[in-house]
C-alpha cells in the first residue's frame, strides 16, 4: 500500500482536486469575502518539462557507498522524485514550485528498506560530508524539507516509506511497535484489523507519516483523547551519528532530561527516526461528533473553558469563530428543500431567541467509548454548553467534517489556482489569554490587508482543549491585484499574524514546527538561552551540520558557542517572503 | 514559613523520630524478618563536634562578589550550614554523614532572595571559575547534591529556601506562577488559603521544593490524577550562563525539542530554576481513599491494568506485593478489642473464600472530584476489583495511609541507628513487562541477601499507573552482621536490584533522578547516542563545567566530543559502595 507521490506544484495525488461544484454558496461567499471570482478558468502554471532542473552533484564515491547501503534501485536522481522530495508543501513552497523557482534540490532520493540500511544511508553520508534530510510524507508546511540555498554539500533526501510495517501490538500494554515511513491510513489499516486505533488524525493524515509526526511535534483532531503525538509517543528508534539511539517505551522516567522529547520536534537534526511505540487503544464501540450553536464567540471559547475545567473529557472541543462559521455554511453541499425549510426554521427560531445571527458560532464536540460512557459525557458536557447559551443542532455537521477533514488542504490550490494565496497558522495559549491572542491577530491580519490594499479573510477556531489553556487554529485568504507578488503579500500577513502570536505570550505554533518559516519568532517565543540549549543539543550531536542543518536554529559555527548574544539568531535562511 | 534545615545525619527535623512504640507487631515483624531486635538502645553516631570539617575555601575576591550579589548575611560559610548542604539524604549519604565521611563540603551556602540575585550568584560563580549546586530541601536521594571528589574550584550551594511565594495564580487558566524554593506543605498552604491545590505529594513532600521536584522529575502519590511533575509544569524560569531563559506557560507547542523538557530532570546541569507555571486544581469537594484486598499480586497487578484501561480515572492506585502488605499490617497501631475481633472474623471469613492469607496484597485506590464524580469512579473501579477476587475493607486503610504518609523517610534512621541499611528503588516498565521486572527484581535481591549472608526483607508495591504501565517501587532492608561493612553489603543488593531494573527492560528510575547514584545504568537504559545527546546539551550549554559537574552523566573534556564510545559513561564519580 506505498502511496503515491504528492503533485510537485500542490497537495495530494494528481487526479484529485477541490472544486467549489456541489457547493452552491460557495463561489458567491468567496467573491463577497475575497473579490474573487472562482467560476471562471483556473491560471495556468509552468509544465514540469519546462522547470530548469539543475543536475545532480552526487559524487560517485557517495553514489556506491549509497547503493551498497540500499541497493542501486533505491538511489534515485531521478529528476521528478527530486523535485518532489526538494520541499514540504507550505504555501512558500507550493507558490515558488508553480513559478519553476526551485532552489536547492537534492541530489539523490535514498530510501532504506530497514533500520540498518537507514543507518548505512547516515554513515556514508558522515564519511563523505554530505547533507542527510529525512523525508516521510512531504507534507509539511514550516520548511523542515528544503535544503539550504546554496549548499555546496551533496543533499540526499532520506524517504523512510518503505518503513511502513506496525511490527507488534502488545494487547497488554496497549502498546505498538510501528516503523517510521508509515502513513496515516496505513497505520490505522494495519491497527484497525486487529482492532486497535492509535486515533491520530491531523489534516495531513492522508500524507503524512509517524516519523513525520515525531519529528514536528504533531496533534491531530481528537488529540484531546488521544493526547498529541508527544504523549502517545513512548518509545523511539533513531540512527544518530553515535549509533541506534534506543529510547525504552516505559510510561515514565527520570533519567534527566527527556531524550524521548529531544527526538520529538527535531526535524531531522539529531537523526532519522526509523521507530516508535506508540499508545494504541481499542476501536471505541461508540463514537459521536456533535454539533453546537453558541450565539457568540466569547460564548463558545467560555463554554470550552468550562468544558476542559469539568469532569468530561470529550474527544474532540472545536468551536469556529464567526466568520469560520460563515465559511462552514458556505462550504455546504446542495440542499433538499427539506434541508431548505429546517434551516430557515432554525434561523427563525435562533433570531426569536434574541441572537445576532452574524456573530453565531458552530461547534463540534466529540464522544467515544461505551455507550454508557458516551452517553454520560455528552449530558455533563450539554449542561456546560446550555449554560453558555449553547444549543445542539445535532449530528450532521459532525457527519460532514468526519467525510471532508483531510480535504481541505486541497483548498489551497484551488484558490492559488486562481491567484489567491490562502494559508493556515495557529498557536496555543492559556485560556486567560485566548481572547486577548484572538484580537490581536484580527487586528494583525486586518491591518496588513488594509495597509497592502489587498482583499483579505482572516477565521479562526479552537482545536484542541488542554488543562490550562487552547489551541487557537487561524486561517486567512488574501485576493491580491495583478500587480502585486502574491508572495510578497502573503509574507506580510503570514509575519504579521506569527509577530502577533509571540506579542500577545502565545507560541509560535502549536503543532506545525518550526522549520524556517516560523524560526524568526524562536528566540521571542523560547527565549535567548532557549535556542543556546538547542544549538548546543544539535551541535553537539552532529558537529558536521550535515543533519537537515539551519531547521529550526540557523547553523553557527563552533567558535561562535558561549557567547550570549548572536544576532543571526532567529534570521532564518528561508523566510516567508 | 521557612522550615528548619534536616538533621546533618538523617531525615527531617532534629526532634522527630519514628518509633515502634504504640505499633505491637512492629517489632516482633523487624525481628522475623532480619533478625534484629529493636527494643535494644539504638547505637550512636559521631558528634558534630566531633566531625573533622574541612575549612572554607572561598576565595575573597569571590565572597565579594557574592555578598554584592545577596547581602552579606544571605553567604554563610558557617560548618552546620556546609555541612547540612554537602548532600541529600540517601542511604550512602546517611551511612557516610553519620561516620564522619564528609567528603567535598561547599565552601559557601548562598541564599538569593529573587531571581536577579540568584543571577548575580551564578555570573559571580562563572567569572570566577567556582561551582554552583542548587539547593532546594535537600532531600535528593540519588546524589544530586554533591561536589565531586577533589573538586579544586570553590564551590557553592545556592539554597533557594527564600523563593518561597506563590506569586500569582490565574484562576481561569487553573495556572499558579511560583517560586522554585517554596517546600511542599507552604506551597499547598498558599494555595489551600484560596481554594486550590497542586496535588503534589512525594513522599519528601515535607523537606522538598517545586525547584527540586521539577529538577528531578519527581513524581506524587496522587499523580495518576493530578499528573507527574513533568505534565502539571508548564512555564518555566531558569538562571544560565545565557541568561535567564523563560519558558512561557502555554499548553502545547511545537518549537522544536521541547526546552521545558530539558529543564525537568536536569538537576542543576544547565542553570538554577527560580520559577514555574504549574496546573493548579480546586480542591476536591470530595476525596475518598479505600482499602482493598487481592487473593494475589497476579491479580492485584491485573486489576491495575484493567482500570488503566477502563474508563475509570482514579486519583491513586496502589497495590502492595504480600511481603508489603505483611509489613503494612505489622505498622497497625495499637487495637481496641473491637478492631481485633473484626480483623479476626475477616481473616476467617477470607480462608472460607480459600484465600492463602500469605499471599493476600493490599491495595489502595483513591477517588476525588464531585460526589457523583467520585460514586460513578468507585463504581466503575469496584467492579473491576471485583472482577479479580478483590474486596473492598473500607476506609480505614487509606485514612491511615494519608496520616503516615510522609513518615516512611523517618524509618530508614531508625534501622539505621539499629545497624539495618534500608532503602528503595524504583523503576517503570509496559504493563506486560511489570511481571517479569517483579521477579528479577526478587530473584536479584534475594540472591544477593543470600550471596552476602545476611538477612535481608525485600517489598514491593505498584504506585502509579499510566495507559501503558506503571511504577513498581521497592523496598529492601538487610541486616549485616558486625563484621561486614553495611555500606558495601548495601550497595551489593542496591547495584543487583538496579541491574535487574534495566536488564529487564524497565528503566533506572522511575521519579528518584539519575544524580551520581544511578549514573552507572543511564547508558545501558538510554543508549549511547542518549548519553551523547545529554552530554553535548549540558557541555555546550555549560561549557566551564560550573553546574553540578558530575550529575546525570560524567564530566568529560571538551577534545573528547563527537567519539561514539566511551568506556567513561556511565562510570560515575560517587558509586554506592
Amino acid at each position: 500500500m506505498t502511496p503515491t507521490l504528492m503533485k510537485w506544484w500542490g497537495w495530494g495525488a494528481e487526479d484529485v482536486a477541490f472544486s467549489h461544484d456541489g457547493k452552491p454558496e460557495l463561489a458567491p461567499f468567496i467573491q463577497r469575502a475575497l473579490g474573487l471570482d472562482v467560476r471562471g478558468p483556473a491560471s495556468g502554471r509552468i509544465a514540469f518539462e519546462d522547470l530548469e532542473i539543475p543536475a545532480s552533484v552526487l559524487p560517485a564515491g557517495l553514489q556506491a557507498r549509497l547503493e551498497e547501503a540500499v541497493g542501486a534501485e533505491q538511489v534515485s536522481t531521478d529528476d521528478r522524485d527530486r523535485v518532489v522530495h526538494s520541499r514540504g508543501k507550505s504555501l512558500t513552497d507550493l507558490i515558488r514550485q508553480r513559478r519553476g523557482d526551485l532552489g536547492r534540490l537534492p541530489d539523490a532520493v535514498v530510501r532504506p528498506g530497514n533500520e540498518d540500511e537507514a543507518a548505512a544511508v547516515l554513515r556514508a553520508a558522515l564519511d563523505e560530508d554530505a547533507v542527510v534530510i529525512p523525508f516521510g510524507g512531504g507534507s509539511c508546511i514550516s520548511g523542515s524539507l528544503e535544503a539550504e540555498a546554496g549548499e555546496p554539500r551533496p543533499v540526499i533526501s532520506m524517504d523512510m516509506v518503505r518503513l511502513d510495517r506496525v511490527l507488534e501490538i502488545d494487547a497488554t500494554s496497549r502498546l505498538a511497535r510501528v516503523q517510521a515511513g508509515v502513513f496515516g491510513p496505513d497505520l490505522e489499516r494495519q491497527l484497525n484489523e486487529r482492532g486497535w486505533t492509535c486515533g491520530h488524525f491531523p489534516d495531513s493524515f492522508t500524507y503524512s507519516t509517524l516519523g513525520g509526526w515525531i519529528a514536528t511535534r504533531s496533534s491531530g483532531m481528537q488529540s484531546d483523547r488521544y493526547g498529541d503525538v508527544a504523549e502517545f509517543t513512548r518509545g523511539l528508534r533513531m540512527v544518530t551519528p553515535s549509533g541506534v539511539l534506543a529510547v525504552r517505551p516505559v510510561p515514565s522516567t527520570s533519567t534527566g532530561p527527556s531524550v524521548r522529547e529531544m527526538v520529538l520536534g527535531s526535524e531531522g537534526r539529531l537523526g532519522v527516526i526509523t521507530e516508535a511505540t506508540i499508545h494504541v487503544r481499542p476501536v471505541p464501540s461508540e463514537r459521536k461528533i456533535l454539533g453546537y450553536l453558541f450565539p457568540s464567540w466569547a460564548a463558545g471559547l467560555t463554554a470550552m473553558r468550562d468544558i476542559a475545567a469539568s469532569e468530561a473529557s470529550p474527544s474532540v472541543t472545536r468551536v469556529s469563530d464567526a466568520a469560520e462559521t460563515a465559511f462552514s455554511f458556505a462550504m455546504r453541499e446542495a440542499t433538499t428543500p427539506l434541508d431548505r425549510v429546517k434551516s430557515t426554521a432554525l434561523r427563525a427560531f435562533l433570531r426569536r431567541r434574541g441572537w445576532d445571527l452574524e456573530s453565531m458560532c458552530l461547534a463540534l464536540i466529540g464522544y467515544e467509548g461505551s455507550s454508557s460512557h458516551v452517553s454520560t459525557q455528552r449530558k455533563l458536557t450539554q449542561r456546560i454548553v446550555k449554560r453558555h447559551g449553547g444549543l445542539s443542532i445535532g449530528s450532521s455537521p459532525g457527519r460532514l467534517y468526519d467525510r471532508k477533514k483531510f480535504d481541505t488542504p486541497y483548498i489551497r490550490d484551488f484558490l492559488l489556482d486562481r491567484g489567491a494565496p490562502a494559508d493556515v497558522s495557529e498557536t496555543s495559549a492559556p485560556w486567560s489569554g485566548l481572547r486577548t491572542v484572538y484580537d490581536s491577530v484580527m487586528a494583525a491580519g486586518h491591518g496588513a490587508f488594509r495597509r497592502l490594499g489587498v482583499p483579505g479573510y482572516l477565521m479562526c477556531h479552537l482545536s484542541h482543549s488542554y488543562h490550562s489553556g487552547a489551541c487557537l487554529y487561524f486561517t486567512f485568504a488574501l485576493n491580491p491585484p495583478r500587480d502585486h507578488d502574491p508572495l510578497e503579500d502573503y509574507g506580510v500577513v503570514k509575519r504579521a499574524i506569527q509577530q502577533a502570536f509571540v506579542d500577545a505570550g502565545a507560541t509560535l505554533s502549536h503543532h506545525h514546527a518550526v522549520g524556517t518559516e516560523h524560526a524568526d519568532w524562536l528566540e521571542q517565543d523560547i527565549s535567548t538561552p532557549g535556542v543556546a540549549m538547542l544549538r548546543a543539543l544539535f551541535e553537539g550531536t552532529d558537529p558536521g551540520a550535515n543533519l537537515n542543518p539551519g531547521k529550526i536554529v540557523a547553523a553557527r559555527t563552533r567558535a561562535d558557542t558561549g557567547t550570549t548574544s548572536d544576532p543571526a539568531i532567529g534570521a532564518s535562511n528561508a523566510t516567508p517572503a
